[in-house]
């Protein structure tokens, strides 16, 4: 086993040939905001940038977004060939959450899901027991999440989507419903409370990474990762933490988050995605999900690393009034979600510091706008 | 050159296998609608098995979808292979009318679009030229159909899509406001007209079939369909007609149709696709584009097959008062699109006469739901 680090560019996933066709479609899809004035809506402004886009239609705010799933079904793909089960009712759960998990940033309800479930050819419809599991766990996470699922699309595309696989994304619209729920970013303030809510794994990200780093593992995705013997490819399919039932408890308890970041790509980087200067100052950090540690130790990664990829067992943030931190995670607890209060916000550089860990990331550190 | 026909199922999309599939999705996407209850809102149930989905909440209905291009840009692909030429910004239009076009048919106004541009790896974005013009063409036919561009995703997705290709889908969101906008199928009736609004060519329905043709033809994508020497693939990549300008400009001018069919896939089928009986009677039909009488030539389709299967000349139909009909075709020709008061909705067997032609199809042609 090979001792050198592994990379996400590696991996496979090159940014530098995609980041100049995301800048210019951002800016084309910017321009097109005036279209709502046609209809006597505007959009907020300063959803751009954010998880999800929000437009002012009057009596409440409209929220939509679209997300894929990435390649975490070929890791399920791979494990049923090894062990004849299937995955497909934690991959269902993992797609709907990227759609959700990001829609509930700004504040909103979501409301309904759409699928898009493009497979590469009509054979993948053919294995009855996969698509009973895609169906019934999608079905599931749309009732965790409280939303209605409208209806998608399944088409077969030979020469397209690679024969035998499929390629999943959602769709979802929701309701920023009374308006004072919004939460793009004006409301985050020096003081505020940093309350990270548990992740189940590595979700959806990270997961070229993680399929990259099989070929240096002996046994594969069968490689046991810790003592009771699960393998690498099951801790790996543990499905996405739906967070919505813990925004829309918190309403209920009287809290509105001052902020929200979904923790995907680019790990704890995603603290510092609102565009304000902050310090955002960590002093107690979750433990650690077995299969993240497995990763980092496998790959290679230091902590500076490893936090900057992966969800390291905070997969939500939520920024709160600091005298409603206590309470915010006792609402997630409620949820069956471990919540910590575990930093702050404060004056100072745009800087993440993690102070058990000895970490601190830049203004640098995170481009998304 | 052979003369046997070319049917869909040869162009190898095999309905048997993914009918399954839809139906169960269907029946636990319906479950679902409850999950609205929690939050004071209720689906519109009428709207499931129509083209999009319809939640009421209060002041308006919410309507949403998502929906992909298919097959199309192997098309794009091989035609930039041979003429240096990008068509991406074609492709654009076209998968946003695959969302816009279905999604007016509730009696919506579309408001937002979210794009998702799925790559078979980084490498697809590195080719500036077609990256731009997916991006300019997606732009313009946002500001075409009055819609804000929300964002997006441009995964790269390597071992899902295949080297070199792109999946691409738009979600659309809108509202229905006024609520007396709502066209679920209740408004319909016997007297009504049917007003069919022009196609541009293919648009992207029946695509498989019409690569697979190429085999058929010596010049393959550059064999001549017209006297000018338009190409075939040329002729295929005409980009699909937005209609939403023509909806919108319906309610402007006091017109609210009965009922609308977007005619996709199956063809004029689609016309039956009121879940009510009636005879839906045609009287005139619309010149048939040249693109598409090539085809049905070269695929030996006699008239009942082309018009089950190609939308022919019609990709739009529009079920209007009899009172309205003539200026709602009007009011179509002044968007710049072509239409016709093509018929009339009759008390009578579920069945669609094309007298012209003397076509029948009957109940059974078409199952949707």
């Amino acid at each position: 086993m090979t001792t050198s680090s592994l990379t996400y560019d590696q991996a496979g996933v090159d940014y530098d040939k995609i980041d100049p066709l995301k800048i210019a479609a951002q800016r084309a899809a910017a321009a097109t905001a005036t279209q709502l004035a046609g209809h006597g809506f505007t959009e907020v402004r300063a959803s751009r940038g954010e998880s999800a886009y929000v437009v002012d239609v009057g009596p409440f705010y409209l929220a939509s977004i679209v997300e894929c799933l990435g390649s975490k079904a070929l890791v399920a793909d791979e494990m049923a060939r090894l062990t004849g089960k299937s995955y497909y009712a934690g991959i269902a759960q993992d797609t709907i959450a990227m759609a959700v998990n990001d829609l509930i940033t700004v504040g909103a309800t979501p409301l309904v899901v759409q699928a898009y479930w493009g497979a590469g050819g009509s054979d993948w419809f053919g294995d009855a027991q996969r698509a009973q599991a895609l169906v019934e766990g999608w079905q599931r996470a749309c009732e965790t999440c409280g939303v209605a699922w409208g209806g998608g699309e399944t088409p077969a595309l030979a020469g397209i989507v690679e024969a035998g696989r499929i390629d999943l994304a959602a769709s979802c619209t929701g309701l920023i419903n009374p308006k004072q729920r919004l939460s793009v970013g004006d409301k985050l303030g020096a003081g505020d409370a940093i309350v990270l809510l548990a992740s189940s794994g590595i979700h959806a990200n990270g997961v070229s990474l993680a399929r990259k780093l099989v070929e240096r593992l002996p046994q594969g995705w069968l490689t046991p990762i810790d003592a009771q013997g699960t393998t690498y490819g099951d801790a790996l399919l543990a499905p996405t933490t739906l967070y919505s039932p813990v925004t829309e408890a918190l309403w209920k308890a009287g809290i509105a988050p001052h902020y929200c970041a979904n923790i995907t790509g680019h790990g704890w980087r995603k603290l510092l995605r609102h565009p304000g200067h902050f310090t955002y100052r960590i002093t107690q950090v979750p433990p650690v999900p077995p299969v993240l540690e497995f990763i980092a130790k496998h790959a290679g990664h230091d902590a500076q690393e490893a936090y900057s990829t992966f969800n390291m067992g905070a997969g939500f943030a939520l920024f709160v009034a600091a005298e409603q931190a206590e309470r915010a995670a006792e609402v997630a607890r409620t949820q069956g979600i471990e919540a910590w209060v575990a930093g702050r916000v404060e004056v100072g550089d745009k800087q993440l510091l993690i102070e058990p860990l000895g970490l601190r990331y830049g203004d640098d550190a995170l481009q998304l706008r």
